[in-house]
Formats: C-alpha cells, sequence, structure tokens
C-alpha cells in the first residue's frame, strides 16, 4: 500500500464505547469479516475510520479527537474519529433517509401506491441526509493535517454505503484530487425503478456516489443495474461495457467486489463453549428430525413470511416428510421501531404458528421461531442443518449464503435465492428459487432432502471453496488496486 | 386495406347483449376511441371481432355463431363470436392473472414483501390463463373458413392486451403465416421487476408476445422496456435501436402507437342535455371558486391518495387559495371486488375528509369525492376545470389527459406524470410531476392555477394539436402498415 494512508468512512464505526456500571469505558467491537479486513488495513497502513457517534461516550470522544483502537491480532493499532452529529439531523439522515427511502428504494420494498410519498417532511430529511453526507465529507478533507495539508492524492477514502451516496462528491468538491472508492453493501435498483425518486433526489444520489473515482458493488447485477440507471443522469455517458461512467469531465470506474467471510475468525466462534452448549440444546430438541434452517434479521427484504409459507407447502405436498423434519427461525431483531417491520414480523410470526397448528403433532412443533442476537447459537444451527433457506427477495450480498456452508457438518444443501448477491458466486452449488415463487422454494427445500449424500458433498465443498476464493482482504485490496490504477489513468 | 379481413381479439368486446324486462335483446355498446377505430375498420373490410362472453346473453349467442353487429355511422357492419369460457377458467385467468398478477406487474404495484406469493393456486390460474389463451387462438385459427382454409396470410390479426399475451405464439402455431399484432395497452415493466415472474412464467410471457409480427406499446418508453426485458429470454436476441427481436427463428418489431381519442364523439356527447345539466349542478356547487379536477377509475395506479395529499398541501402552502380553490374527483367504480382496491379506496375517502376538515369552512367543502359511472358529469366537469390532475404512478396512456384538454373551455392547466404514456405526446404542453413527489405536485398545482391566462391559452392549443395528431384510425392504420411492411420483408 505505498506508505499510503487509508481513511474508512461509514455510518457506524467498526467499535463503540459505553461506560460500565464502575464508570469505567468499555469497547464494544462490531464482528464479522468487513470489520477484520478494513481494520487491518488501516493498521497496517496507520489509517483513520470515520463515523457516527453512537453511544454518549462516542460524542464524548468526538471532542477529544480520534481515538486509538487495537486492530487485528498482530496488525497494530488504528484510529477511530467520531462525528457528533445533532441527535435531531441524525434521525432525519438515518431513518427518514437511509433506512425509509434509500433502502426501500434499492430492495424494491415499496408499494408503489401508497410509497413513497414525498412530502415536506421528506424534503427536510433530504437536507439533513445532504448535511450530514457534508459533514462526513469536511471530516475526511481535514484528516489529518489539516486543510493546508495538500495530501490528497497520496491518501485512499473507502466510502461505505447507502448513507453517505453523496459524500464521495461533497469530498471531490474539497480535494479535487482525492483518491475515493464509494462502495454499495445493497443491491442497486434498475432506472426503471430507481426513477421512483423525484427527478431531482435521483439525481444528486447519482451524482453524489460518481464523485468517486471506483463505484463498487456486491455483484455483476447490482453494476449492471446501475450502469443502466447513470444513463438517467443529464451529463453521464455510460461504456456498460468497459463498466466506466463519464460524468463531470472525470471517469468513474464501476466494479464488482464481492465481500467475505473471516473463515478463521468464524472457526474460532464456532469452537467455543456457547456455541457447544447451544448445539446440544439444538440436538435435544431436534431428534433424529432434520433441520432446515434461517438466520436472518428480521428484515423485510429477507423475505421470512414466504419461507414458512413454503415450508407449509413442502409439509402440505409431502406426508412422508411430516414429524420427520424441522424448520429452526433464527431472527436477529432489527429496525422493529419501523411499524411496516413490526407487522411484518407480526404476519411471519402468525404464518408460523399456523404451520405448527396445521401439522404439529406431540410436543416437538415442526417451526421453531427464536428472536434474538443470538450468534452462538446461530453458529451451532450452521453446522447442524441439512438445508439452509436463503430466500430474499433481493439481498445486496448475503453473508449468511457464505457463513452456513463454511461452518456445516452435516453435508448441508443450501437453497439460495436468485435475487441474492451471493447467487453470482455461489449459485451453481445451491439449489435456485426465485424468492417470489412459494411452490418453487418447497420444491427446492423437497430436492434439497431428497438429495444424494455424495452429491448434497460435492456441492457442499464447492461452496466452500467459492467461499474461500473471496476472502474479505481481497476485498480491500482489489478496490485500493483499482483506486491505484484510476489514479494512474488520470 | 386491400380486401383483407381484420379480426380482433380482446377479453371484453364492444359489445354485450342483455334481455330488458320485455325479454328483448338489447345490445350494450362499448365507448371511446379505440373500440370506434378499431369496429370502423372491421365494418370496412367486412371483418369480426372475438371476445370473451361477458352476460348470459352473450353465451348464448356464443352457441349461435357469429352475430352481425352496425359499426359506426357509415361504415356498415361487422360481426362478434363470443366465447363462452368455463366459468371457473375465466375466474382464474381473469382476477388471478391478468389483474391480480399482469396488471400489477407492468404498473409496479407489488408490495414486494408480502406479495406476489406463487403458490399452488397461482400455479392452477396460470393454466387456466394459458388454457384461455389457447381457446381464443384456435378460434381465431378457424375463422371463418374452418381449419382447412389455408388463408391465414391474408388476414391480419390484431390482438388485445395482457389478458392474451400467450394468444399470439398460440395462433402461430396452428397458423404460421398468420400475421399478428399484439397491443399492449398497459406499461411493460423493465426486467429487473418483470424477474420477479418466476423464471417459466416471465418467459412464457415473453415467448407468448413474441409469436406476434409486431409488438406494439402506447409510449416509447414502454417499448424501451419491452425490449430490454426480452433480453432477460434466452434465444432472443434484441436489436434495441431497430427496435427489433429475434426469437424463434423470427423477426418481430416492436412498436410505438398512441392510442388516441375520438374527437368528434367527445364533442356529440358533450353537447348532450345530460353533459349541459351536469354542468350547471357542478356550477351551482363550485360558485366562484376555481376548480382543480381529476377524473380516474378507482385503480390503485392512478394515485388518487397522493393526489388528495398533494391538494392538501397545496391549501397548507398557499392561504391565499383556501377559499378560492375546490378539489372535484371523478371516481369511476373499478375492481372493488379486490380487497386492496377497496382498502385503498377507504384510504382515499379518508384522505379526502381530513382535508375537508382542516380547510372546509361553511357549506361549500373544499374536496368533493363523485363515485359514480357518471360519464356526462365527467365531461362537463372537463370543460370546467382550471386545472386537471392526470398523476398516475404509472400508467399505459391515460385518455383523461387528452380527452379533458379537448373539452376543456377554460384556458385550464394540465398537470401531468412523467410515468404516464401521454406525457411522450403531451408532455411540453403540460406541468411535468413525478407522481410520487406529494410537494412537487401541490408546486405544480400552484404554477397551474398561478400561470398567466395567455400562456395556459397556449398549452392548451399545444394539448389539442396534439390530440388531432394521434386519431384512433391511425392507430390501426400504422398497425395494419406495420404488419404489411413485416410481411413484405418476411
Amino acid at each position: 500500500m505505498d506508505g499510503r494512508h487509508v481513511i474508512v468512512a461509514s455510518n457506524r464505526g467498526p467499535v463503540s464505547f459505553e461506560r460500565d456500571d464502575a464508570g469505567r469505558v468499555v469497547a464494544r467491537r462490531g464482528a464479522g469479516g468487513l470489520v477484520t479486513a478494513l481494520t487491518g488495513a488501516l493498521s497496517a497502513t496507520g489509517g483513520r475510520w470515520i463515523a457516527a457517534a453512537m453511544s454518549e461516550e462516542d460524542r464524548r470522544l468526538a471532542g477529544t479527537g480520534p481515538v486509538e483502537v487495537e486492530g487485528p491480532a498482530g496488525s497494530g493499532s488504528y484510529r477511530v474519529r467520531f462525528l457528533a452529529l445533532e441527535p435531531r439531523a441524525y434521525e432525519a439522515y438515518y431513518q427518514g433517509i437511509s433506512n425509509r427511502v434509500l433502502w426501500f428504494l434499492n430492495h424494491y420494498l415499496w408499494d408503489t401506491a401508497r410509497l413513497p410519498s414525498f412530502d415536506a417532511g421528506t424534503a427536510g430529511a433530504w437536507l439533513a441526509y445532504r448535511q450530514v453526507n457534508e459533514s462526513f465529507a469536511a471530516t475526511l478533507a481535514e484528516e489529518p493535517g489539516g486543510a493546508g495539508g495538500g495530501w490528497g492524492g497520496t491518501h485512499a477514502y473507502l466510502v461505505q454505503d447507502y448513507h453517505l451516496a453523496l459524500a464521495p462528491a461533497a469530498l471531490r468538491r474539497l480535494r479535487p484530487d482525492a483518491r475515493i472508492a464509494h462502495f454499495w453493501h445493497t443491491p442497486f435498483a434498475g432506472p426503471d425503478y430507481l426513477a421512483i425518486l423525484p427527478r431531482e433526489l435521483r439525481e444528486e444520489l447519482l451524482a453524489g456516489t460518481l464523485g468517486a473515482d471506483v463505484v463498487g458493488f456486491q455483484a455483476p447485477g447490482w453494476a449492471r443495474q446501475f450502469l443502466a440507471a447513470c444513463r438517467l443522469l443529464p451529463g453521464a455517458s455510460v461504456d456498460a461495457r468497459r463498466r466506466r461512467v463519464r460524468f463531470g469531465g472525470r471517469e468513474v470506474s464501476v466494479g464488482v467486489y464481492p465481500v467475505g467471510v473471516d473463515t478463521a475468525g468464524l472457526d474460532a466462534l464456532a469452537a467455543s463453549e456457547e456455541a457447544a452448549a447451544a448445539g446440544r440444546a439444538l440436538e435435544a430438541w431436534l431428534g433424529d428430525r432434520r433441520l432446515v434452517l434461517r438466520a436472518d434479521r428480521t428484515e423485510l427484504s429477507k423475505n421470512v413470511l414466504r419461507g414458512f409459507l413454503a415450508f407449509e407447502a413442502l409439509l402440505a405436498n409431502r406426508p412422508d416428510l411430516r414429524g420427520r423434519v424441522a424448520m429452526l427461525a433464527m431472527l436477529n431483531p432489527s429496525r422493529l421501531d419501523l411499524p411496516e417491520y413490526r407487522a411484518y414480523l407480526d404476519d411471519c410470526l402468525a404464518a408460523a404458528a399456523r404451520v405448527d397448528e396445521r401439522f404439529g403433532e406431540g410436543p416437538d412443533d415442526p417451526v421453531r421461531v427464536v428472536i434474538a442476537d443470538d450468534y452462538p447459537a446461530t453458529l451451532a444451527a450452521h453446522a447442524r442443518y441439512d438445508v439452509l433457506l436463503v430466500n430474499p427477495t433481493f439481498d445486496g450480498m448475503n453473508l449468511v449464503a457464505k457463513e452456513g456452508p463454511w461452518l456445516n457438518r452435516r453435508d448441508g444443501a443450501l437453497v439460495l435465492s436468485e435475487n441474492a448477491g451471493a447467487f453470482s458466486e455461489l449459485g451453481r452449488h445451491a439449489v435456485r428459487v426465485s424468492p417470489f415463487d412459494v411452490e418453487g422454494t418447497a420444491a427446492a427445500m423437497a430436492a434439497a432432502l431428497d438429495m444424494p449424500v455424495a452429491e448434497r458433498r460435492r456441492r457442499l465443498r464447492g461452496l466452500r471453496r467459492a467461499v474461500l476464493a473471496s476472502p474479505p482482504e481481497r476485498w480491500v485490496r482489489r478496490q485500493l488496486g483499482d483506486l491505484d490504477a484510476a489514479n494512474a489513468a488520470r
């Protein structure tokens, strides 16, 4: 990395601080391959991570300057700088625009007869969204040496996700020579759906992300849709074959960088005593039944409801499977402060209860739903499943589809939505489903359960190879390499 | 038309028969430019119209052969042949697939967290849809001389709309040399949204319409999205620039044929005593207030709800307009047997009531909602409006946007959704809105009300010229011409 700093920006940082009962400052670290890879890269280069303050303690630290944090084992340390944002502006930026507009947009979630409805409240929230993005950009521009540093061209900015879609262009205005990559962890809507956004908003959104030198996506389909959507932006010229967009006198490169999982970290967690205990509890419930597993956040796009409907159809279509297969849904609570999410979870639970009522016999219900943030139990379930159901309506990547096969010890099969970004890497080893096709999903689960063990084993090996081929470090390294190439071409 | 027969196929025919109280058979004729143009073309060529039987009397007539019907004044007569379809199959084809799947698909209406949900019921309905389409095709193939006629190449089949998307390919199998045009009156979803349909369904749908020689749309945008969607079909090769699709060894031409209105017929209806009486009643309610009008079916895609929200925002933003402008919504009941439609209408009425409560003073409420099939009153309102609001979320064409300006006598302005097919013909004379932008729609209504009369008059003239440029006869003539060209190229 040529002694160059890497500077990451994201809404939520890799760490957040709190005070425990004794008044001591305690760090709560984020987990997952991405955090490990990015903090590893930061530690290697002496880089920084800019994130919104999440806690009171983060806010206090925002006033005292960057915080030194230890990176992954042996990699040294890096610095986190918190932004203390005005709470009402943060709420409008985070819930009003990021979660309720941009998330819904890029996951095709709008019930268009009613939503979206851009009113005066949305217009105000958009101003807040722009303002928060500009605050991030200003902080990025002044890190670490102040405005007069003139070092913009020697650093690599890695701006994360839909929360910060306007930050690349805002940073570009402050630092014309900066090297900026912007990565979308979500899908990206096609041009017809993106056009639901009023013109000024969609144009500002596209121009915002095109402030970067490199715009990255999880899967080729999202990059393709982004390129097609860029044709909506006056003044942009798109070369879909070369994945380039010319806009504002600059050339932007569009790339595909699939996020991977930290297999060593997963193995360590799966070997924990908590995971082992959870595994024993799972066996006790399951008995000699086979297991269909799903593990998701309680997120509209994860398609939990149709999953239960498909399991119901499976038991209805295949009497021989009744009492011989069970479904476990590990649901990690998410966004339950939004009314759409609460109503959806209620519908999911009602569907699960109906399956139990219709097909349950004795104490062992065919469906178990666990609503909890219980990672050890999820890891244990991954080791044990016979079928892993990953059926999102739309999903940028879906890491469960990678973590499950990595941990599985039963030659379990993966039933995978064609609309998960992971499908482009894993699809040929999975049983493909259209997520809207309940009957097709039931048939896919039946096919997975009926599959000869030799084929399941062969497919599981293929899945593991695909997971290994995409380590998190590669995600960082390839983006930095493409930033260098873009800079060299300039 | 070279002595060639024109044969039209559509779900609903241009006429339906009933018995009155005295037991006499009475014809109920459809109205509108399209029926006039098509029946005129049929009368001129001695052609036929094939449609599903709607009434008991239609069913009886289906058994006795084609019915001779008088065409538009002076054009002679044509024949209607009714298909008596098995009621349960018809219901599955009409509601199960046409209205609940294909209509929702092509108007982006799905609340994707819950709908569509393709289950065993949908699979059965799809079989019925295919079967009804094949029945139409078989009837088309045997008209008029029986299977041995060998005249397929000398006739022009004009197959209508999303109900009959599989009929072109089914007819092609029976009559390889037939000249077939298939026209989509709806929008056509882009490839990302079309991909919500499970693969087999979307491929059968695309291959079905590609059985035609000419596939027609109301507006360039829908043709473009159809061409992009055809890339999802294995074996199809798309030339977007020339608007051609090669599939199954044949070349299919994709055309844009905007449906027009019968201006002479409209004038005659608007001159009726019923319309005059309705006009007087409207004036009595309105007084000297200015009028914002909308006239729509109670259809989810017409965006009635956001229209009321926008009118509320208008009165909230502009106190000077309170008491000086009123909104009339003429809502023609449609599909209220579907629960989504009933719930939506309830929401619309609640929003209208809220505006009245918030801004009403005295007996003259600012909003009046008329739920009725009252065409004379609608015509009278068109003559009187100051602003016509046409804000569908998505609409194949929208003929209200053409009928209103044609009839208006007040230099009224048109506020038009960028997602109505009519926008491509009328947009430059209208005030453009994004249908999802409530605040923007309020601003557009304000701009329309504030516009100097000279500009409104100039724009209205432009709208009328555009309406005159697209007479219904032209819609038929151009399709027949393109069918000839396609046949000559073959």
